[in-house]
Order: structure tokens, then C-alpha cells, then sequence
């Protein structure tokens, strides 16, 4: 018998105690072992006084590690008490399932650690991509690579916004309404639009990925906030979408990671994300393109993943699921590349920013005014070098007293 | 020290020798373990003189056996002498990595029954949609789920045809020539244009994904040579591209599979699915849907994979990667959904074919005259209950005098 203690017993919590149930008897004709869910904790355990499994459930944690127990998943979400009831789990030499991309972006490196010291492991698939199959391949199918970059979709709410703005035409604050209505979104989203989600995410594959620990407070980011749907009429002229894309790459001496929104090519791999769909777009020295897409959330796809990771305890209870590198990376957010930027400049003399721009940028691609309908703004493609230099031209602009705010968009409609 | 030694060395074994080379300390610090390429069995020795790891050559199998060696990488293709060299590797207790669809469609479970009585592995990611992780991920991170579908792009060759049918205006014929020419198809391309290829790798993931032996012989396989630039210009009607899907689906009794030309949405996940590239789209159903996109063949993604089964071997040394189910499973290859069909019917009557359509489908969709610039074709969508009722019928206009060949295209376009 192979018990399994959860602590938290809300969406994600109630898939995971579905799937074992189903998945009871999976692994008994092998190792002969049967999958029983022993202990739930729970805040309020009068909340579900009508549950088939109110049996279980405790609010008190030290009934957790009272009995028998092999594995505890943690589906709490948070840091705290997460952080300490993991940390516990672990010394009392447990192994730990996650989904909690907060608590592995944080303290990923020290619980680890922790566990390697302990004997166990700690297994958090479900905390990037949801249910897609992504830590485990990338650490185990592609070994054989050095990963370069990673382009990614991390955020199912975001990019249902951006759906619902690009095909159904909504304003940022209805799609943003309909994503809390159907509960793609929580009351507040800050986490979601604002990139932060996104960048936990993306520190969390970095770090796989690379072997150097991308901490998720260097990534830039960029939030989904102040796209409106004229960007979307604008990005359409190059047939792009607009995706909030985490991006990082590789350098000898440090890693670029940003999360942003960008525009891509509608009919690209990435810009056919649609809804509340994640793709992570994976780029190996000797693989190349590999791309991963599935729902980044929900119960059964975490459950999903959860299950995964539950069997790999149970297949290899003495290995580790993946190292977090101990090197620090020394991270850029800047976008080093030469590439195209779109851009609005706000300001009252259009004449003016038009000829700086086309001083200031070998190739520029400025829209009339007939396209722009707005006679207080030039609407503008560039090509610029790097990010440094837009953003030192940008700069200079604001100075300017006809100049108002100003609006940069990284377009890579190449890919 | 950790010895592989490896069958063949054409462009997969250059790439898996080079992969070998690069990732020679990649277990040193956690096993202590260091990667040797002991031998290379090649045909004709000659033909390698200038090469780097000319002593490692022999062309006699036995040299390959006499030293210690751990693991062999089986890299020839084809079944003979392949099977009888991987029997007598497992015969012998070396663990086997092999990226022969050929070899595992045809022998698969004999092969991992042998490996089993002889407490060693056989590994073969790289066999289905070569470097893209795929069977390690159904078979462990989506082991929670029940595969209820596939929808799949596995051939390179015949999607990089289509690809150049369907954007570039090319005919069949010029765009097997650039295929061919390009090194993406082989001077005999039947298996790749006929579907057989995809017909195997379709067996092998389906034979894990429902645990049932799928054998490749049971697949119903239409290939691409029979589709025109019409076809495709008919498809855009639609919005749709024409892809060679293979397709399976499990059902309590039996499972559904085919290979055949699919009109798939352009914008759709597999409609995006590009040149020579792969795809495969996975529906579990705790997870839902999930796709895996990557290059299905070349030198380093196929070496990609099977560095990627080296490390398991290394990681895991006791464990059976894969099982295929003993049960064969009943294989039905006639479409049972409700769909939409593409049809093109030859007719010296073009009012008695339209008339028998529309007596026939309630719901038909007859293209005019002008646009199918040919008097003595007619041109439909209709909707059929599934394939049999479409078959039924098909047969019964064939009897007609006045009705000649008639072409019939699945159209997926919902998804």
C-alpha cells in the first residue's frame, strides 16, 4: 500500500483525489502496491461535511504525519503555510509533490536541497504548463542538448484576454470580466495580467533548462494591462496576433528572460494559442524546434500532472526528478537582437516624431494618419538593433516637450 | 566507464556518435560514469577511412560482442540483419536503443518480452516522431490519463510534399522531385508517400497509448499520390490544408486507426504543421488535448532521442521503458463519426450524380459548375454518418453507367 497525504483540497486538490481513486489498482499487477489517498487537510472541515471523503480530512497538519504516509502532495497553493508544511514534509523524509509555481520559483533551490539531504525528492511538473508533459521532457528526452531558448505561452488567463480582444474583438476590460466570469480569472488578476505568473513560470524552465538558477525577481516583465485593441487593428496589418510571450535565452555569460507582450505571426505555432492554452516553444542545439502545447490549468490537467509525478515516486523512489543549478544567473531583460519594433508615440506635433524617426531608424515604416485615426499619435514599425537602442531614442523623445507617452511592442514576425 | 557500442553509422550513427562525444562527462559527477563509444559495426569499412573513429570500425558483428559493452545503439533501419543482431544483443543482456519504426512495428513485442526474460531494456523513442519527446511522455507524465485519441503528422516527407502542394502551387510530382533532392525523401518513396511509415508509427504509439497491440498490418493506409493541386484548391474553400493524418481512437472493443489525406483547418494546430516537421496531438482524459510538435527525422533530432534513451538506460538501469499490451487489438479502419466528406465523383451526367448526392445527404453542398472547371467532374461536401454509409453509397453510384472513379477526403475543419 502506498499512501498518499494532501494538504489543501480545493480545485486542484479534488482532481488529484479523483485520479488516484481511478488509478488505484495501476500500479499492482507491477510492484504490487495499491494507491491510497490516507489524509486530506483542509482549513474548514465543515465546508465539506457532504464529501465522500470527509473521512479523511483533518485541519490539524500534525495528523498528516501522525500515520503512515510514502508521499505528500501539496496542493495548497501560496507560500504560506505551504513553504513551512513542505519544508516539514521533507525533513520527516517525505517525498513532495507540487503544482505551486510560487513556492518552486521562490524557494525551488533550497527544497531541493533539502530533499537530496533527506533522500527524497520534491516533483513539481504540474507547476509549469499545467498538465503538458514539459519539465520531464525537456530534463530527461533532451539531455542530449544544450537548450537555447525558450519561447512561451505560461499564462492560460492572459492569453484568453488576448484571445477573446483579437477574435471577438473585445476591450482588454470585458475580455478581462469574461475570463473572472468563467473562472479562468481570479477577482484579482494582478498575478495573471501583470506577467508575474508568467515570469515565476518561465524562472522555473530557465532554470531547468540551462542549469543556471534564474531567479524570477531579475526576469523583466511586462504586463497584458495596457494592450488595447487599436494594437490589435495595428498588429493585424502584419498579420500578427499579440501574445504575452515569456522568452529567455542562453548566453556564455548570462541569460535574457522577459516576460512581454509581443506580436507574432498569426499563423505560427505560437500565435495559434489560443484561449486558455499554454505552448512552450523549446529550441535544442541538436533537436531544434520542439514545441509543447496543452491547457495550462484546471483540475484535471493539473491533476493530470500531479499523477505523473506521483508515479515517478513510486517507479524511482530514489532519484531525483530534476537539479536546480547552485550558480546564480546573472540575468538581462534587455532584447539583444536586431529586430522590429512597433511603436506609438503620443504627442502634439506629428510632423516632428516623424522626422526623428525616420532619422533615427535606417528602416521605418510610419502608418498615415488615415490608418493611425488619431491625429495626437504617430503609429510606427522600426527596425532597431537591440532594445538599447530604441529605448535610448525613446528616451531622447520624451524629452521633448511635443512628446507624450510612448508605447513599444516587440514584433517577431519572422517565426 | 559506460561502453555503447553501435550498429550502423550513416546519418543517424554520425549524429548519435557526435551526441556521444559532446555528452561524454554529462553523468560523470552524479554516476561517476564517463560515455565511451567502444565500437561501430559499418558494411564496408573502406568507405570510412578518413574518418575520425576509424578504429572503432569493424564490419564484423562478433568484434562488436567480444569487448564489454553496456549498451548497444542499433542504427542500421530495415529488419534484416537488424532483428537477428538486437535478439542477440538482448539474447546477451546489453540493453538496446533502437530507432527502427520497421523493426519495433514489426517486432515490437516480441522484442520487449526478450528484453524482460533477460532483465535488460529496449529503448526506441527516437522511432516515432524521431527527435520530439513523445512515448517516455504518454507513457509516464500522462500515465494518470486514459488516451482516448491521436490525431497525427509523422511522416516528414510526405507533410513537407504536401506543405509545397499547398503554398507553393507546386504539383506532386515537382514537389516529391524537391524532396528528393533535398535529402527528405528516398529515391524509392513509397513508404513515406504511401503512408506504410506512418502507418508504423502510428502502431507504436497507439500499441502504449491504450496498452493494446495496434499491429501496424491491421492500419487501413490511403497515401498522398493520389491528391492534386485541385484537391487543394477545393481545400481552401474551406479554409483548410490537406495533411496525412493518422488517426487512432480507443473504443471499449476495438480501436479505430487509418492513415490517411485529412483536410484539416488551416489555422488549426495540425493545419500549422509545416514542411518537414511533426505533429501529434494526444487527447487524455484527465489532461484533454495535448500536442507534441518537432522534426520527425534528421541526423541530430533522431540522435537527440536516443541520447535521450542512453541517459535512461544510465539512470535507470532496471526498468522496462515501455510494455506493450499482450492483447492484439481489433483494428477498425472505417471512420464512425458524423463528419464532413470532400468528394469528387467523374461523371459523363453531372445532373444525375448532383441529383443522387442530394437524394442521398441531407446535408450536401454542391460546388458549381464554374468552379470545378471540369464539365465531367462533380464537386461536393456532404455530411455522412460515418464512412460505411459513405462507402454504401459510393458503391452504388460506381454500378451507374454514366459515374466513373470517384475520390473521397475526410475534412476535419471543427477542430
Amino acid at each position: 500500500m502506498i499512501n498518499i497525504a494532501m494538504l489543501g483540497y480545493g480545485v486542484v486538490g479534488s482532481g488529484v483525489a479523483e485520479l488516484i481513486l481511478r488509478n488505484k489498482y495501476k500500479f499492482k499487477r507491477k510492484l504490487n502496491e495499491e494507491l491510497v489517498l490516507s489524509k486530506i487537510l483542509v482549513r474548514n472541515i465543515e465546508k465539506h461535511a457532504d464529501n465522500r471523503n470527509y473521512r479523511l480530512l483533518t485541519e490539524n497538519i500534525d495528523d498528516i504525519f501522525k500515520e503512515k504516509v510514502d508521499i505528500i502532495v501539496e496542493a495548497m497553493g501560496g507560500l504560506d503555510p505551504s513553504y513551512e508544511y513542505v519544508k516539514r514534509a521533507l525533513n520527516m523524509k517525505k517525498h513532495v509533490i507540487t503544482a505551486n509555481k510560487d513556492l518552486i520559483a521562490e524557494y525551488g533551490y533550497e527544497l531541493l536541497k533539502l530533499a537530496r539531504e533527506n533522500g527524497v525528492t520534491i516533483h513539481f511538473e504540474a507547476s509549469v504548463g499545467g498538465g503538458i508533459p514539459l519539465l520531464k521532457p525537456i530534463n530527461e528526452c533532451l539531455v542530449g542538448n544544450q537548450i537555447k531558448s525558450i519561447k512561451s505561452i505560461l499564462n492560460g488567463t492572459a492569453n484568453f484576454i488576448l484571445s477573446k480582444m483579437n477574435h471577438d474583438k473585445m476591450s482588454y476590460e470585458n475580455a478581462l470580466k469574461l475570463a473572472q466570469k468563467l473562472g479562468f480569472a481570479e477577482s484579482n488578476p494582478e498575478a495573471d495580467v501583470k506577467g508575474y505568473d508568467a515570469a515565476r513560470k518561465l524562472s522555473i524552465l530557465s532554470t531547468i533548462a540551462y542549469n543556471r538558477r534564474v531567479n524570477w525577481k531579475d526576469i523583466k516583465v511586462k504586463g497584458i494591462d495596457g494592450i488595447d485593441s487599436d494594437d490589435f487593428r495595428y498588429a493585424k496589418l502584419k498579420k500578427c496576433s499579440i501574445k504575452l510571450l515569456g522568452i529567455s535565452r542562453a548566453f556564455e555569460e548570462s541569460v535574457y528572460a522577459s516576460v512581454m507582450p509581443v506580436m507574432v505571426r498569426e499563423n505560427s505555432l505560437l500565435g495559434n494559442i489560443e484561449d486558455e492554452y499554454n505552448g512552450i516553444l523549446v529550441e535544442g542545439d541538436a533537436v531544434g524546434d520542439v514545441m509543447f502545447m496543452g491547457k495550462g490549468a484546471g483540475m484535471f490537467p493539473t491533476a493530470s500532472a500531479i499523477f505523473g509525478d506521483i508515479a515517478d515516486v513510486i517507479e524511482h523512489k530514489s532519484e531525483e526528478p530534476v537539479i536546480f543549478g547552485k550558480e546564480r544567473a546573472r540575468v538581462n531583460g534587455n532584447w539583444g537582437l536586431k529586430s522590429k519594433w512597433f511603436m506609438r508615440i503620443k504627442t502634439v506635433n506629428r510632423v516632428k516624431i516623424i522626422e526623428s524617426l525616420s532619422m533615427n531608424f535606417k528602416k521605418c515604416y510610419i502608418l498615415s494618419n488615415d490608418f493611425s485615426e488619431n491625429r495626437y499619435e504617430v503609429v510606427a514599425f522600426v527596425i532597431s538593433d537591440n532594445e538599447d537602442t530604441l529605448d535610448n531614442y525613446i528616451e531622447k523623445v520624451k524629452d521633448e516637450k511635443y512628446a507624450g507617452s510612448i508605447k513599444k511592442i516587440l514584433v517577431l514576425d519572422k517565426e
